[in-house]
């Protein structure tokens, strides 16, 4: 961990703060992979004999993959690392360690009143509760000032050489599943646009004391989506997925990306696909912010029930592709019909952050 | 190498055209280590067996790290590179693969007229020739849109295990060395202050046109600074530096953090130190922005005059830490006295970028 300020010697006050309470909260139970750590110019890891790193880059823009009067600190950084981690959960990988590279306006970097209470104390604390959940060290990173808060997140993890599941390997005749609910992440987003006007949030999220009760779990999915490192980890050693890429996106827009990969074409059944209440089809088909797993699998494995507590769902099928055809269709009453990708546009339209 | 509109399914020109661009012109020679590039949801890298890896991080920001006004695309993305080569080579560690997470205004990402001549492929072309240089391929990244010009550079090195040179581990005793001339990059500042001004320069940095002749050698310096990776390969492989840091906040701010880790106390002998024509003491013992190498070696080392062609140079000795005393020290008439860290601010000072 760097920082501009801290490094040239003024001694930043505020910068010095976040990197001791990132040094006091980071989690050094997987010390054995990072032999060295925040202070020096580079992290040091040591890859398992026989084993593959993945790593994977992950930006995280206030107003555009989260908004300052919407998500508290917290919920910001828990969702910036777990995009990363949801990442690893796709190729099956296992977490090894995090970097942080984390651009703060001058008034977040500089808080006044106590620093505990600070947005960017709860930022890292909600990104450091999740990196513990999933035995993460975060290992090193970089400080600056930008003009909005943002992240960069790296996630490097490990994963047995040549069996890491790629996005290239489902095959015509393969079965199409994904983990738990989809709909819930995008669903929220029209509740969270009303809830923050009707209670003027300000820089710190929306007071969860605002959230009706009945909105509690729909809203949860949205503010601290579970990356399904357990069921990923499960899924490749098993060998139970021939393919496999997170839903960061939308069903639509990454089914997709796993047929131009793999250059084959799928098709949904709607009928099977589970919905999370609240949500609908719509939301289910194109919203994004599910962090489920969408993966393939040959057609007489025998996928069970449930991974690590969370469903397995069977929601269609690959296809050979056809020249001149979607490669992606829904089945609907007159036949499939081109379920064309319209995932996730973040926030970018309606942005308005302070 | 993701992108949130390109994922998003919109189909974004701007951004599929950076990916292809990356795709198209990034180094491929050291595929051996990258097993999977840009295109899934991460990628594998293999390590050397008994290798450590070494990573880090490193925030650019317009305004901050470079001017749209002073440097020119090419330089932008070139020094964005060079900052985390720069770490490696500090390490003694060899490049195995480089991320980009890349976040650019909308105008500069989607944008008008030839995109070869556009502020992002000139970036890029700036950065991607510097890493063709060393031999290291571009291997993912991230893409989104922010309110200025951005990137997250994350370098990931290879060094035998236990090998790497530290920060924490001079010994009193050790003479203190380093690579190159000092002050070139921070004495430009002045300059390409005034010339940006009369030349009513644009977001496309300095026409170098404009620069005068006497200035070229100095102002090349700043623009292109040269991470000195074969000379710390050297200098660890045939263990001759006993710590090392390389100077990316100037002389008094880096010693500084070389003492503190290894908690010994330093002297700097100003008449010994090597300082860039144009440039003053002042700039050389506290101007950032040189890259070059700051390294400690025991006293019986015989320290050859150059590596790959860069002078290595004496510039003073490691002494004890003494309580209560500045941790480095300068040699002046009257005897040594306090060398305080007064490192590189940036620009954020002086910054106006549009």
């Amino acid at each position: 961990m760097q920082s501009s300020s801290a490094k040239s010697g003024k001694g930043d006050r505020g910068e010095l703060a976040i990197i001791r309470h990132i040094r006091s909260h980071a989690d050094r139970s997987n010390s054995t992979s990072v032999r060295l750590g925040i202070g020096d110019d580079c992290a040091l890891l040591r890859a398992r004999p026989g084993h593959e790193l993945a790593v994977t880059t992950d930006l995280t823009i206030a107003g555009t993959h989260f908004r300052l009067d919407w998500h508290t600190p917290e919920s910001a950084g828990h969702r910036a690392l777990a995009r990363g981690l949801s990442d690893l959960a796709a190729m099956g990988a296992v977490p090894v360690a995090a970097f942080l590279s984390l651009g703060l306006p001058r008034g977040l970097a500089h808080p006044k009143g106590r620093w505990e209470t600070s947005w960017v104390a709860r930022f890292l604390d909600g990104l450091l509760a999740l990196a513990r959940a999933h035995k993460t060290p975060l290992a090193g990173g970089d400080l600056s000032e930008t003009p909005v808060p943002l992240a960069d997140i790296v996630l490097i993890g490990s994963v047995p050489a040549g069996k890491a599941l790629l996005r290239s390997t489902a095959l015509p005749g393969d079965l199409l599943y994904i983990t738990g609910v989809l709909g819930g992440g995008a669903a929220s987003l029209p509740h969270l646009d009303r809830l923050a006007i009707e209670s003027n949030a300000g820089q710190m999220g929306l007071n969860p004391s605002r959230i009706p009760k009945n909105l509690e779990p729909l809203l949860a999915r949205h503010f601290w989506p579970q990356p399904r490192l357990a069921q990923g980890l499960r899924l490749r050693s098993q060998g139970l997925a021939s393919a496999m890429i997170d839903l960061s996106d939308g069903l639509s827009t990454d089914l997709t990306h796993l047929c131009e990969e793999s250059h084959v074409a799928a098709e949904v059944d709607p009928a099977l696909l589970p919905v999370h209440p609240g949500a609908n089809l719509d939301y289910a088909l194109h919203g994004g912010d599910d962090y489920e797993l969408l993966f393939t699998a040959a057609a007489n494995v025998r996928m069970p029930k449930k991974i690590a507590g969370v469903p397995i769902t069977r929601i269609g099928r690959v296809l050979p592709a056809r020249r001149n055809q979607a490669a992606v269709t829904i089945l609907a009453p007159n036949g499939p019909r081109p379920l064309k990708p319209q995932g996730w546009e973040h926030f970018s339209e309606s942005a308005s952050v302070g």
